[in-house]
């Protein structure tokens, strides 16, 4: 059975979200079991008695707080992170789930689990929604801010197998983010990933940033500076443009009765574009499951990233990840 | 009074949209005239012959097509846009706007009518709506895909002045995309061009790509790889939330009544992200204003576009980018 650790404490709200989640987890799935690192009263406050079964919990009391440095959580290892993060490396759990510090999240899970052989830097990955019904990976979303043409190209090969293995994709294609479709177009970088990409089953080649949101490619690679300017400018025009509809509805009044009536359609494009539907974001590439959940995760989110990570816990994505790499490498 | 010169063929839907556009813009403003590039006896049969007086026709039947390579444009010295360039070159036009080849028209422009004094590289900008009256200058999007520190800093002083002498925003703030707001927060790039940004009055030092939509900077900083990344991200997330909402009205009955009722709502949010309004991109940094409408621009696009060469022909837009990059250098 799948055995999760779940850093308890670290996300903006406290214990009381990821608890929610956890134990929702466990009420739609009874194939995992659970352990929790965090303040053991509180955690015992929340968790209902007839779940306790199915969870164990960690005592721990240092919880390495969003403004802390990244760079400390190495140091602090009776921290929640920390201590959840070396489950996984002692195999103690198969996957970890933190809403914490995600820094220090990516940190201490490179450096304590590993990289997979093959890989250089590892890479957030997150699901972006399209008006169909397949959501693309983009990736890398933040874990690299500087990117040479292998990790680009690694990122590709990454978010293959996560999407073939985990997503359960055929034969997913793969894209690589540039400033037009063209072969000739590109910075220095992605030039130089686009002739290494070649030899990747299914390359699209380059696509625009609007391709992510069409659903014709399944995986989107870019280095974790743009990622996160891009993650950043779609949320953005989604916050405007709601933004705008909600503030004309309230400016005319035969709009409140449309209002009503399309509220129907409004519930329904929240869940396409609302992120908590995916739960949190892979870091692939090191060398057991990592969600990187949200920091203000709520209930429903914390359940979807546990839900990622028994997926990729069950899956032989990383084993897959280290084949294809080595493979395409000799 | 201020005369624009216009490459009428080189538009994706060939000289009809074009000449509307500069037949409207010719009848909202009697404080201009025109000449306009292209086969004389098209162009003849499209302009009523009550503005034939404020427009002159320069006779040109060569059209650099969007499939042809921009590197050509210097060779076709009888093509419309080379000849619409060389008409501001000469003096003999004080602005010029080219729905053409964009390409084409940048190394053109950069070429024949050169770099102001103190600028390595022009920039094109864009304005992003926001849930605010205010829109958001963004640049560069699209005419440089590798920058260093001093071409983004040189981007910041031209956005600046733009912002202050065409858009009219009293001392304009001026940020830096990043990944974060911290200030450690950054690529190699960016942290290079943070430190030279910090002598730039109202700089706010790094933002995201949430803040280009919230309306509390007046410019945007980024290299156009990244520029033309987030356009492109912007257009698609707007697109997929358009259809998602025309996909479910569709779908339930009780909708169509609200989607009538909403109707008024969805015309204003049209106005707010519809990209004709702003018309076309200066491309800032040249000795002339240029201004590089969309290939596909409709005639309401041109006639904006033609207003913004107007606007920015009148001000003292390029004197005051020499004036202001070189007394920061001091």
């Amino acid at each position: 059975m799948i055995k999760i650790a779940i850093d308890a404490m670290g996300g903006d709200f406290g214990p009381e979200p990821i608890v929610d989640g956890l134990v929702a987890a466990l009420r739609s799935n009874t194939n995992f079991t659970a352990i929790a690192v965090g303040k053991k009263d509180e955690l015992l406050n929340l968790i209902p008695s007839n779940f306790l079964s199915r969870v164990e919990i960690l005592d721990t009391h240092d919880v390495i707080s969003m403004t802390d440095s990244a760079t400390d959580a190495l140091k602090r290892k009776d921290s929640t992170i920390y201590k959840a993060i070396e489950l996984v490396k002692n195999k103690e759990a198969d996957a970890v789930v933190s809403a914490g510090h995600s820094g220090a999240s990516m940190s201490l899970a490179t450096l304590r689990i590993g990289r997979i052989k093959g890989i250089s830097r590892p890479a957030i990955a997150t699901l972006m929604p399209t008006s169909e019904n397949q959501n693309t990976l983009v990736l890398d979303v933040g874990a690299n801010v500087d990117c040479d043409a292998k990790n680009l190209y690694e990122f590709a090969v990454m978010g293959q197998v996560y999407a073939q293995d985990v997503l359960k994709r055929d034969e997913p294609i793969v894209g690589l983010l540039s400033n037009g479709e063209e072969k000739s177009k590109g910075n220095e970088v992605t030039k130089e990933a686009y002739k290494l990409m070649r030899n990747i089953p299914n390359f699209a080649g380059n696509v625009e940033g609007s391709d992510i949101f069409k659903g014709n490619v399944d995986v989107v690679v870019c280095d974790g500076f743009i990622g996160n300017i891009l993650l950043k400018t779609a949320e953005g025009v989604a916050d405007t443009i709601g933004a705008i509809i909600k503030k004309n509805l309230k400016r005319s009044l035969i709009s409140i009765a449309g209002a009503v009536l399309m509220r129907k359609v409004f519930k329904n494009l929240k869940v396409r574009v609302d992120y908590a539907e995916y739960g949190g974001a892979p870091l692939l590439g090191v060398k057991a499951p990592v969600i990187i959940a949200h920091g203000k995760s709520n209930a429903k989110a914390v359940k979807n990233a546990i839900f990622q990570a028994i997926t990729a816990a069950s899956s032989n994505l990383n084993y897959n990840i280290e084949d294809r790499i080595n493979k395409y490498n000799q």
